[in-house]
């Protein structure tokens, strides 16, 4: 038996014959029908239910990533359902393994450099070490830039228009505008604050930790590619995918 | 270039320079702060939105399937994490990946079977031939029975409570509660429609199918994931849980 | 501390400060040096290390499976390697996620009918009952049967002689082509013993649980696939399948 | 259909109705009985086929890795099979998920820095700059020190003489050996070339891209894996190691 040493606890949740507790509240009395898959996520990572108006806010972030049509990560998942139809859970997965670095890695970034700025500074001057810091490291500065969207990006425009309605807009949001408008003149471009930027911003606001900000995406894809699964059972694209790529790969050798 | 085939054609999502359609929805105008995640999961398994009593009964379903603690799933997610500290997602993948038969496959099991009987016959009928098709196969009926919550389980009888509520409550449910009674007596135990049951039958009348029905329990295992993998963060068990186990595995080789 | 129970034993490797075991072998001085991969694998699945003759058919039925260019597998290794950029492994386990049913499932259903059967019977007529069965339930036979390659599949007859040079030959192959011979005169079509027909029957003459036996492919596209991802961190073709994917998918609603 | 843009181009493998090539070898007639699974990892990493010096040590890196008990990424593969108990390959994915920089990334870590040295330079002087690097980094050195084995690890010794006896040594041996060397003088500690960063020396030394060095423990992993699940199947682990890890998680709440 292991012992009660704290390396094993787990203050999530715990169940016995009689109840099942999450972060303190009873499943069956107390968030069944009384709160959204989106709260639960809030839940799962701040360890506190939401206001109504975080709710909204939070629930908004992981809506707009929920879908964005035939993805790598959602053609990915639809070729795995291919090999093993029996297991729908194995193409989400499948699907899930590509939110790394290149799409959703920039929720993170953002997410990072706002939580580590001085918040209660001087946010222009902050704002100038983040942008110098990326320039100088001659890498994308994480949410800014589009190579459409500009000067401003909707979904981002959006994402900070119901933050106001809901009354919270932070310090958060005017640090990422204020990064976005001082790397334009640094970088000679016009640079909107972009949608992961707007994410990554909002959930520092929110309380969410930038080491588990990639996790919104993460559940809201899980949510999307459960859709692309079902509709490669009904109707499949991944025989046709296969043989034209393969035909193609194959081409350069007959 | 691809053709214009419909063997590559997707009705889920497609974008242009200046909007993002999800089944017909504008995105960011009619999605995006108006829906929550729940009601996403719902769009995409239905191809439509949520009244708002499906909504409730829907969310409920996923919420009431997010977190049950230290699963297998939790901890091989939290194993995961410690080898690849730098991939949330793969850890919420390792996670999904278990989400097979054992655990979620009563749910597509339940659902499979309310959806291939004929809900306009004789209830009494349907769920008499359901139970004699388990009980000479000698497999468990899915849905049916629990080791501890007899005669009712009471996160099945919440469900179908908030299923009531809604004025959804359909055949599906009068049809799940007659197989659990018939197999009681065709096998002399109390058996009780279970959560899973309550579910797949809940998620037939909503009119999700079957063969994606595991998704439900998939998109809100997602969720959950996440707030483990935040955890095991910023308090790993993990390596507690692999010193343990290789040293009670090492201990017959001494 | 968890317990002496062997419910947590594990009898395939242990280590001390001084030493690692693998099945009962020193792995610096038994092993590494003394034995390749193939035998290795073949260690895993049976326990103990292959005759010469053993290695050598074992490595062989690996070796046809390693790789079969741009597969639906590769495709989604190749895609998922586009998203998560730093995790090899990740884009590695996506591909390994399709090799269920469709295309690995055949290799275990052969070995499945092969080790059923028993084989110091009559083998006519256990392979009729084998064909009358899967003829009866109106499903392919696992193992039999080719689009392209008949009457006779060219590696699994290169297989078949290898064994057959080895000296290994048993009667498991004796019931698999006889299976494919009865099937034929069945079914009407002319039907040989496939790839994954021969390795099904040739693992079950080695020792292999047909419970494993889709291990072997997994072990082998697992090779496969990180050469697959490695040419793509070289020239990448995730960009344009998902380019020619989206668009083709998208062309129907504009 | 696809053009015949090179951004399809795949090398690896093609075939036609009559044959299977592989890196411009056939299939049946060169590679399956001629060449085993290790030298088909050498030539998927290298796209040749090695001698049988190089052979012999490439399976024996390969071999060094395949095993080693009760590892995170075993253990995660054993909880996977269980809520997947029809998909072998979900519970070596899960498995593989956790070969991330905690485990394996010091093989590509050593590798990078053997690759990007100037090999025909002062290798003191270039060991120099490596150690100078990383202690400024504040960083652990890839590949150099272990808490048990020193002044020397067994494993890497054993790699080192099975190269040596091949007649392969390389500067890359003595680029690492001086790296661990300077390392245990600049921070005072006996600090040996350890297992890991035996394998990326002489993994480059083969010609092996640093950035596909972690697929070889990749490889390796994936055959162990898969007599984990066999064993897992015969014997189960995970309900007790899941029993067990629940309860001392929700002791604390009782």
């Amino acid at each position: 038996m292991l012992g009660d040493s704290p390396e094993f606890r787990s203050d999530i949740s715990w169940s016995t014959s009689k109840s099942i507790t999450v972060f303190g509240h009873d499943l069956v009395d107390d968030l069944v029908g009384k709160v959204n898959l989106g709260d639960m996520g809030f839940l799962e990572l701040t360890g506190r239910l939401p206001t109504p108006g975080e709710s909204g806010v939070f629930n908004a972030l992981t809506v707009s990533l929920v879908e964005h049509g035939m993805t790598p990560s959602a053609i990915a998942a639809r070729l795995t359902h291919y090999g093993a139809p029996d297991s729908l859970q194995s193409a989400v997965a499948a699907g899930l393994l590509g939110l790394g670095t290149t799409f959703v890695g920039s929720i993170e970034g953002a997410a990072r450099y706002v939580q580590e700025a001085n918040l209660e500074g001087d946010l222009a001057a902050e704002a100038g070490a983040i942008v110098d810091r990326f320039v100088a490291a001659k890498t994308l500065i994480p949410g800014i830039g589009h190579p459409i969207h500009k000067p401003l990006d909707p979904r981002a425009e959006r994402l900070f228009t119901l933050l106001d309605e809901a009354g919270l807009t932070g310090p958060e949001v005017a640090l990422i505008r204020e990064v976005a408008r001082q790397a334009g003149i640094a970088l000679g471009k016009v640079l909107p604050v972009n949608v992961t930027g707007a994410i990554g911003a909002i959930a520092s606001g929110l309380g969410i930790d930038w080491r588990a900000a990639r996790g919104i995406g993460v559940m809201a894809r899980a949510v999307g590619l459960v859709g692309h699964v079902l509709e490669e059972i009904r109707r499949p694209t991944a025989p046709a995918i296969w043989r034209e790529v393969d035909e193609a790969a194959s081409r350069h050798h007959q």
